[in-house]
């Protein structure tokens, strides 16, 4: 009836979600402890910082000194998420320090494209085909097809399927053209329209048609239901996903101030840890680590098992 | 693949759980102005005080005031909880109010009901007894049997699906006895130990020994695992739920403060909503009403529906 997955992958965004949000400002220090905290509870990738205009998010002028800062761990690859030119040639500066590869980012809402970028559907397109091109240029290689809105959009409401199967075809197409080896597709509840159900058809049908393609689901709790729908995600043999420390980030659209962002990463690792699917990960080592970012940040973040907390404490006492 | 059922039945039991655990003191007049926001909501069952004794639970000393005061609505079945003959005798003064039948209560981990009752397995059974022959004696039937700590106990770990059937069976075999006939099997998780795995290992183990009592969860999000494992009842055909607006009520248990309560009745809804389950709920006066709640308790509740909205907004701005 599931076909489970034996281990998952988590890529950890936290640091770079997190601080981005926060109204902050954030000491580099306390990004720096951060992420080396979360380097030691077993996660084995960290998105660790963003390199956008520092105009644009003030809150991430910082990305060159948190990256120098942090301590490397040989098994921990660390990322930073960038969108130019510009931002990729910050990012090459770091070679020694990061993991870099690059993403076709693509919206399966045309409104969403058009309102946040000013761009739709071939202009999406030919933007990324630039993208690759300047990864060509520097010599890095571009391995995932990343697909925002997939699930609903707040503009838009509803995303049928059919579009974000067209969405897929459009980023696999340009990746054809351009020569790029894609080896993950990621689907992205931007706006935490999800539902288990949701995740069942489109997973289903992406895996039917693309069956060699390994997914990922990033996913949002904005409305309660981002545990459920990684649950579903796990059933259908999902085993990457993208989550926080905490569940740290906000949802940063308009319609939902306080409203929870990613999924957060103690409530997905106990999910896992209870049904018997290895994370690597140490939940008790990464409830700490929740706690420094609470401690960081302020005020509670939304994980619940901040508070809740491990069961394996429980199960000690009670033997 | 699934059984999801057409339609659920929620009981809400926001106001008895959740006034019960605020600091407080909640005046009276709030308690009353929340059940009949709720009972304006489409919810068709409202858990709404509880009859214990004011010494133990004093933010429920009010409770015959609340239950004079709520304005009754003939689609809207309002409850209260009692476990004592004293409680069942005062909740009895309200029979024109109240919709009163008695529950078998018993736990399936010994050591929890030692603690907490200081009752062995016998006792429970005992005490239960005295309880139904209380009942018979007032002319109340006894209709439901639940199971405490059904999925796992902060002071004896794991409860094995075996134990809980055990005392499933004791329960039924009490009720053959007093001449009960009960139409409902309620499975607790009253420590948030219950897991996707475990609902549905557990669930389907009781479904198919006894294939004509009707279930019900009682679930708590202690851990944020809540509406998964809602959601895993759903796909075995689980019908019945009990929930609290905005995920009114803590954990009272030690261990874990601040971790939530039971699920929050707004995700709940939203769940389904979005797969076609019918509650009868109006989802966005149920946000309403768990504004309210918020406003009375004066901070904010775990519910991230309270935040992040109903989809139907953004749907009808989309269209």
């Amino acid at each position: 009836m599931s076909d489970l997955p034996q281990h998952i992958h988590i890529v950890e965004e936290g640091p770079r979600e997190g601080f981005q949000i926060e109204p902050g400002p954030i000491p580099t220090i306390d990004k720096i402890a951060l992420i080396d905290a979360l380097s030691l509870t077993g996660l084995r990738h960290i998105q660790a910082a963003s390199f956008v205009s520092a105009k644009i998010v003030p809150s991430w002028a910082d990305a060159e000194a948190v990256i120098a800062g942090f301590t490397p761990r040989p098994e921990v690859e660390v990322t930073a998420l960038y969108f130019s030119k510009t931002g990729l040639a910050r990012v090459l500066a770091f070679r020694d320090r990061l993991a870099i590869t690059g993403s076709i980012s693509l919206a399966a809402s045309d409104t969403f494209s058009r309102r946040n970028l000013n761009r739709d559907r071939a202009a999406q397109v030919e933007a990324m085909r630039q993208h690759v091109v300047a990864h060509a240029e520097a010599g890095v290689p571009v391995t995932r097809l990343s697909i925002q809105a997939a699930f609903g959009c707040n503009f838009e409401g509803d995303i049928a399927p059919t579009r974000v199967m067209e969405t897929v075809a459009d980023g696999l197409h340009l990746a054809a053209e351009t020569g790029v080896t894609l080896r993950e597709l990621s689907l992205a509840d931007t706006m935490g329209w999800a539902t288990p159900a949701r995740i069942e058809q489109l997973v289903g049908a992406v895996r039917m048609r693309w069956p060699d393609l390994r997914l990922s689901l990033h996913l949002h709790d904005t409305r309660g239901l981002g545990i459920a729908n990684a649950h579903s995600g796990l059933q259908l043999g999902v085993a990457c996903f993208d989550s926080t420390v905490g569940g740290l980030g906000g949802c940063p659209f308009a319609g939902h101030p306080g409203a929870p962002g990613n999924i957060a990463s103690e409530e997905l690792v106990l999910l896992c840890e209870e049904m018997g699917i290895e994370t690597g990960v140490d939940l008790d080592a990464l409830i700490e680590a929740g706690r420094l970012a609470e401690r960081i940040v302020g005020h509670p973040l939304p994980s619940a098992v901040l508070r809740g907390g491990s069961l394996r404490r429980f199960r000690a006492l009670a033997s």
